[in-house]
């Protein structure tokens, strides 16, 4: 891993700036500055410090699910390759945003939105790859899944972004959620679901269960932030990278469980 | 994942600028500098998104390419490998390109061809590939498709990079598509291919449509930029990111449904 | 592995500096600063070399456990990935604290603590996995392991950050670890392991006592920093780096030698 | 993948100069830095072009060979994984050469030895290699043909150096490549070749003339440039470009195609 | 890969510098700085070029050696990742130590220390390994051979830092070498090989002549330096750096003969 350059440093023979902790007579703005090339994290940064776990852990799981991945066999490695997938998205992602919050101290919105455009589906595949792993479903269900999860997240950038008007993002948005939840509690799913070994049926309710109360943070958040007033960036980010360690990192580990409980049987 | 340097930041004592944000007295072209340099991404760019988008749905899709090539065997897990490997190449093209918009704001035309040279020709490799691991298929199929390719790719390069008549490109171009198109509809590979496993052949077949109707969208760009008195930038790109993620993700995953139907059959 | 980027040097034509090594007139500060850029670490840094050393041997150990895991079956081939993520998660650490040492002399303490946020539990877990490996083990122990450690570190990073009184924060980490040994001298866990292989009984020990004894040295230096009117940065920090690399690496190695044991027979 | 960092830009509160782009007043030497810095290769810069492209499928090439290794068994597996070996070494060297290009225009040529030090040995090693693989040959061979090329290497470097007289360093290298082909040709990896299987004699032949035809390029390129009077830096870069691309990556397809038949029979 | 940053390059608009090649009145350091930044190796530069030589073969020998380590089955396995670690660690040294050389002129001292107190004693662990692979060998023979090492490359850097008087140093490290040489060529160690296969005594005895011969050259540099009255930083550079090639590389290469001899049988 390279080490990131130390922090550019000018100076003029004239002025007495040598040393980036004793500089004298310059604004808050270069030593913000400073400290963030230096990349020490002050201890009272709850946001940057969940930021940075996050993404630390982001890697780890992409690892984890790519290297479990090599000990099972069939579709159930394809589950655990796309797992990390996801974990790896999302890893490359944060780090983005964690740069962005340290840089600017604002939130990394449209750097969430990329990350979500591509991981939210890929999550919904993973139902369809963990039911066929085990029996015979419909490539209905993976479609249906898939076109739910673009329709929620693409309606929800284009609200925010100002393409559309933000009341309809959101309701469009969520009417992409609520048959998403359709599908996976009473639909075509839910019923394939109910015919698989006990061990896919248990990953099947703790992802379903996720997506219903894990997945709820994303259009509180949207509707405190746009349609409630505003909100504070701070404690959003923090909520919103716990609510990304649940749903992203449990939800795989919900179907790395299913998946090495077969192997190992 | 490093972090990009923070943006070098300058000054002199006895001017005022001191934050990246709050600088007074700078025109907007040293402002965009910075806020590229931070690297956050303006909600309503949605070319830059659409560039961010694909860089980050092909390294996702360069890693699933190579270790799912890990659970087929034979000529196969070949035909995965080269897959992985025509979505690695355009995954680093498409950071830079990334960048090169984002820096820039005009088309990284030249990185675009750079890609195609390399990536094309080993997506017709993948028809020879597909067709070797089922079934005895002649080299000529391979070298056909090959340098049809390579002439469609060149041809166009130098039409756009005037090393040659512009018109005289688009044609040259032309008949190595045409080529291919007939090759692969009414030639060896077209009969190659009616002989071979339904997976196989329904994976020919999806890549066969998107050579004709998702290539055809790069001739179209040319005609309408060069020969048509030009065209939007914004508009071109978008179309051409969208364009490559299916003729190149889509692609390659006609060819893994083929592979692991066998692997897991 | 990229080069980092030679030390940013600046110049006016009038000035008399062009080369980093016989500048005139330039405080010790930026002589530091320039010195630290072409990275040539001094040679009675001693903190500094213990920063490097242990930081590259994260690097190898990481490599050692992930292509180790690959000559093992089934859930020891789990902790022998666990091991390797640990160590990765710390090398990345490392590669950050050895960063803010040289650049600013100070203890990285938010980068050990976001470290240990990650690696501590793991730790915990690779107690749960390596019983799991060969014997039934109850998932309460995995439970009340891995909430001992969060307990332990969040109560310990609170106090340090100043959301809670230091003393507090103290006391209730202490809690924590004495929870933990309760649980793996006397509690279930320790039962699971007396019925186990002898060589999954010898790793056991050997983790045990690395918990109870090397562990020790992080209240040790939190009880002298905080409670006991401050101590040394320098020797605080090359005692941590120690006890990392035994804590750390000499841990995984106890699990790589009974998985290996187990491989091997 | 990191993105290159922005071109680092630099204004005083009283110059004109904000933008890359617009800048007034500056020589072309400054902007050709810039256009660099942002990484937008222009159209007609056919050398830049070829580095580029080869650089890409150096990568490409090594991340097939190794993963192709995987499918193979013993001896084969080497062979394959020194091909990637040669692939990832000649890569390497291509992203420093495509800059030193890029940032000078002026030829590599150091680097150009230092890949060939590495590269031309471990080509040699192959024939040894791939006729182990088969059948027995004994350690001579590869001696006598490690030697061969390192003789042929450093001479050429010592003449093109000044270390020794130009004329010596090319007669010394001549006759360094002179031997490797007696060798290959009529001596005993030549006898060797005779015994071994259909696949591996029809690698064998390939190798023997890619390093008779296509090695002939550098010696003539030493020729025209120190012993004939200089010739065009421009043309020469793309003629040594072409031909490293089929020296380095046809010679180690012919090596695929001999140990994948192998596997696949 | 990531492209260097290019030079920074940084102007006034009254001065007159604005091209790195042709800036007047700047004093060699300067330039030496510029040209180093662009990378461009000098053809004459023969230190410099040993370093680029030997850290480039030492990321080949990594990949080598851990990919060939898939092939091997068992403690052999264990070996041949082993020795990847240890061309690894050292390649990442050469990487530090060839900048440090190239941006200063000076010996990165501190960095081979660096690199020899990981890789020395992972070197004598090989001793133990390729041993334990084929037949019972105590874990005496593993802790005197790591002991040893420890205290060589130990007492040589306290020698060097002066924390310790220079020629106690020598002492002390020399006493901890010939103790290595004891237990290879009469102690346990040197009797369990005499019970070994063919394969791996012979690679007993190379590894063993290589501890002897070849590491002979590290105290005779270090009795030079210190005990002498000093020697050529050049010589001593290039001398260190073949030396390393062999004692690394060639050592390791010994141990993969051994291993796949008997994976091949």
């Amino acid at each position: 891993p390279p080490q990131p350059p130390p922090p550019a440093f000018f100076f003029l023979a004239e002025d007495g700036i040598r040393d980036s902790s004793s500089s004298r007579g310059l604004g808050d703005g270069y030593k913000r500055q400073v400290s963030y090339a230096g990349s020490n994290l002050a201890p009272d940064d709850a946001v940057g410090i969940s930021f940075w776990i996050i993404s630390v852990a982001m890697v780890a799981a992409t690892a984890f699910f790519f290297l479990e991945s090599l000990r099972v066999t069939g579709k159930f490695r394809t589950s655990l390759v796309v797992g990390g997938l996801i974990c790896l998205v999302a890893g490359v992602h944060y780090f983005y945003m964690r740069e962005v919050w340290a840089s600017t101290g604002t939130s990394p919105t449209v750097f969430r939105y990329v990350d979500w455009i591509v991981t939210v589906p890929l999550q919904m595949v993973e139902f369809y790859l963990i039911l066929a792993a085990v029996t015979a479903v419909s490539m209905g269900v993976f479609w249906r899944l898939l076109i739910g999860t673009v329709v929620m997240v693409v309606a929800g950038y284009m609200g925010e972004a100002g393409f559309i008007n933000t009341t309809i993002g959101f309701v469009v948005g969520m009417a992409g959620w609520a048959y998403i939840l359709y599908e996976i509690f009473s639909g075509e799913a839910s019923k394939s679901a109910a015919n698989a070994k006990p061990s896919v049926q248990s990953a099947f309710n703790t992802m379903k269960w996720i997506v219903t109360i894990g997945w709820a943070i994303y259009p509180l958040g949207y509707f405190l932030g746009y349609l409630a007033g505003g909100t504070d960036e701070a404690t959003l980010n923090i909520v919103y990278n716990v609510a990304d360690f649940i749903n992203k990192i449990g939800f795989c580990l919900a179907i790395w469980a299913a998946a090495t409980t077969e192997a190992d049987a």
